[in-house]
């Protein structure tokens, strides 16, 4: 009723889109969407499918199967909960790649390396165990339970001045890879998702998406081969803070019987909540992101729990959950 | 009037403590307090005078010279901007150190080097012309225009296992220096003032100060040699978002004739709106301090400032404004 | 007469493999060859063009054009030299290149960036003004006397998994730009080259050189498009220390008359002294390159002076000698 | 007999000063200096007790005991030998230690963490596990098998101005540990040693010895507390290269019957030969270290090796052979 500022706000995440629709009618079916979920002891992991362009525009996400593995103590957590994070991670990337036992893996770790927040995926790339160079002419049995796994951290247009897309298209198509996986710092609406959920999806990386702003795509139509994107949040839109506030005092006007959701909807009229939340807000403010202040431990933290969950779901040979003895 | 929550939330900024209390009550005068102020082009310099007790328990600083170099448009605003606020620096360090020609000078850098928003003090210190080593044993007329410049990042107490103050002081008795200039980064309760704003203090590093929480200070008393703390606002408390959304939103509702103060205090008393804020707040919020996300570079673009408006400062042959040709 | 060894160590200068002919025999006339030099105060410049293939084969150079900078001072030599240098170098690059005003250039950095003394190239990368993505779309006019500049460090192959060769194909495949300058780190046969000596050669990179030890090559034929590569030794083999150790004292026993030349090359027959030098050396020196201790800082401010260079001899706007202005 | 310029030729390593000492007489027994070996599967552990002034003054070291780990096959030799490794350097830390259960331990790890091959003991320090924080207010019952560890990277005297000896006495002044252990890169004679041997000596750090060549040293006189001085060559002299090429040259002079050791002594006079060995080197040789290509690998490899080490050799709580599970 009163929040339609969210709506406005991005996120990268397709299961906060589905919230938002939830808050906003509880009852409401989306069509074409089907939603699992499962538990470990400390992970939720939610399958979100989307079949077809009915759900996808109400979620503003194209179809595709989105996995959200939500791990609220992740946050510095420690070995146990980051080896278990790891493990959910290689179980649900296995399942969603479904590799042939010589099949090629090209890894693509987006965003900018003189950045923190956005160093997510050049940070994967280092950790990573890669293989390709060693396998390039050597037949499937001497392999020893490996895939080849080729890995690039493209950098960002500000860097390179070309375009992210151009070079993993470049390289895609000299190495012609099985798969292509892209992994990237996100964007959030919650504060609490940052560094404690990740996502994957097989539907790619689209413009806008991403803490850098891509303004070109990655998906299986483009690079002509099937593409899974990882994301995790490191970053949240400055005013998702402030509409958060906003929301909560709202909420305690009302039950304080000082307003009714009413005269505060009449006020601040639902479709206007959005700029002036906006005008509200200092210049400064308008296209900010935030990130909170331990982020390099965050970065540095997430980067090994995602190669060491890669290391196991991509060579057959690493046991689960034992990736990470294998980080570079 | 309404807004107490700010009392609470925590400034490491003379000139933004003063704000609070001039917007409680414009017309108040604050005993023992002197102010003045200067422009540049691109800078707005406020010098805050502590005098005496009755101004130092309002403001919440201990007496002393509290200099607010304000440079809106810092914030990668090009090589011109830049050196403008490298200049006034170095003009309010100058006069505010009052060094002798052979002074020595010990530049201590605050803060973690493996946390990109507390990195400012470690930075500005790898950026530094030292001397101190080659003029150990040079007569003065040897030195050439220069000072004698020694300069240390002590680390952290969860890096070295030592309280900072306590290497300070050691070196501090070993090394004699005529003045101790302390770098670090700060927390404020505005987003603008991050990486917009320099303060200048010679009343010391406090308890609890900084991004990194100090348990002990830095002071004349404790060190026995005059101190200059140099800061910067690099991170800010997530509820001084939240809190200043809550009172645009509450001005916005008085304004549109929904509610009168008078209401929304009754309804949230000022005694409580502080705790209010931060139940209203989820866990995750409690305690969490955020950083714009470009963090990287603005720390890299301060500290060039602040190492190039110290080398001017602390070296006589130097020039205001050419500072930086001199970083290492 | 007696240092046939030197033919069989590797260096990546021309100008070193005509230097060791004429050692040989300082009358010889290689065929095809033309020599030209010129000097500024602390620079010497030689311009070596291999026309045909029997300079080609004598030389083990392929056909092209080699342009050495030598500056001896040129280590840690302060600004001034420095600057000279980068000059020189803009000069050289302005006239090999000889650019149209539309023109694009990609810069690509080889090397591993995770080795210090083979990661000139990438350090190169970082420093340079990157422009393309500004002008992507803008009309000539508007570009203000700057070209379009793309860059790539594309990573080693045990980095990557993938050839560095097939990673700059593919891009230049997409991106079309007119001209490649690919910059890398070298092995020189002489201590003293290192971080003293610039080679431009528009000949391309070829297996085996660079410190890396390329398996595929950078040719305009392989790319389709021009190439300069930039080149500074880094790096030497730890068997030439030795080589020049054996020299030295041949040339003292045969001044002292202890042993002929004869007798000294009857006992160590000029074919095999390569391999007894080989065979003398510990297992642990073959194969083995060494480098100053003080690399890091050789190595960054060689990399100052070939952005430097680059910027002013790419964009028109930029006045030589200035382009260090203009680093990142 | 020939090669007396070994003795002028700088190594921080007792063991090649006995090496030297027997290569000139075989036979020869050096008073108060008692010598013990063991072995593991890949490491001779060597034990050279140095009693009084005779054997100190002919092995120009100060007495004490010096212990040598060598393992050839540590250079890059995976994580078996490592372990292996930590685990012997855990041993004889413990042996030579005689730790109380509540013991301080101060770790300095000496050298310039921007120079590579002198950054060994900063790394040590930034992958040590530090206590000493945690357990100042805690009673030893609940320390849960830990000692308290402080630790700290001084710099050296170019970077700070300061010598690090008063750093660290400044210090170890206001903690007041029980144990001061110093981690430095030495130089050595060998290049074999590089990366592959690891020294412990109690007799502290002596003026000009280690990588960076210190000025004043760190001995238990002039701390007032016990030292352990933990070293491992990265470095060697360039002229040990040509030295040892001279060296092998001349053996093969006189078994080639061309010349006498005689007359190539006579020709090349014992107390001449190091004058004349700098002579012939060219100028840049001069006071040059040399250092393999692969250092930054090879750093990493050692630091994680004895901080692996010691976290194990200083907390009773963690096993010999585990120290690296816990490593920052």
């Amino acid at each position: 009723m009163l929040y339609p500022h969210k709506r406005s706000i991005r996120t990268d995440l397709a299961l906060e889109a589905q919230e938002i629709l939830y808050e906003r009618d509880p009852a409401q079916k989306i069509p074409g969407v089907e939603t699992l979920t499962r538990s470990t002891d400390n992970t939720r992991v939610t399958k979100v499918k989307i079949f077809h362009a009915e759900g996808s525009r109400q979620l503003g996400k194209p179809p595709g199967t989105y996995i959200t593995i939500e791990a609220p103590n992740m946050r510095r957590g420690g070995h146990a909960i980051n080896d278990e994070v790891a493990q959910v991670l290689t179980e649900e990337v296995s399942a969603l790649a479904n590799l042939g036992p010589e099949a090629t893996i090209f890894v693509v770790g987006l965003g900018n390396w003189n950045a923190t927040p956005d160093a997510l995926g050049p940070r994967v790339v280092d950790n990573l165990m890669v293989t390709r160079h060693l396998f390039e002419y050597a037949p499937q049995e001497l392999r020893g339970g490996l895939r080849s796994v080729a890995a690039l951290a493209p950098g960002v247009l500000g860097l390179t001045g070309v375009e992210t897309e151009e070079i993993v298209r470049g390289v895609v198509q000299r190495i012609n890879p099985d798969l292509v996986i892209a992994v990237d710092a996100l964007a959030s609406r919650s504060l609490h998702r940052i560094s404690t959920t990740v996502q994957l999806a097989d539907s790619g990386i689209h413009p806008g998406s991403g803490v850098g702003n891509k303004r070109l795509g990655l998906t299986e139509d483009s690079l002509g081969v099937p593409i899974i994107a990882i994301g995790v949040p490191t970053v949240i839109h400055a005013s998702t803070l402030a509409g958060d506030a906003l929301e909560l005092f709202s909420q305690a006007l009302v039950s304080s019987n000082i307003a009714t959701a009413t005269e505060l909807e009449a006020a601040l009229p639902a479709y206007n909540q959005a700029e002036m939340l906006e005008q509200l807000l200092p210049t400064h403010w308008q296209g900010l992101f935030v990130t909170p202040k331990e982020i390099d431990a965050l970065i540095a933290d997430i980067a090994r729990i995602i190669a060491g969950g890669l290391n196991a779901a991509l060579h057959p040979g690493i046991e689960a959950g034992t990736g990470e003895h294998y980080l570079q």
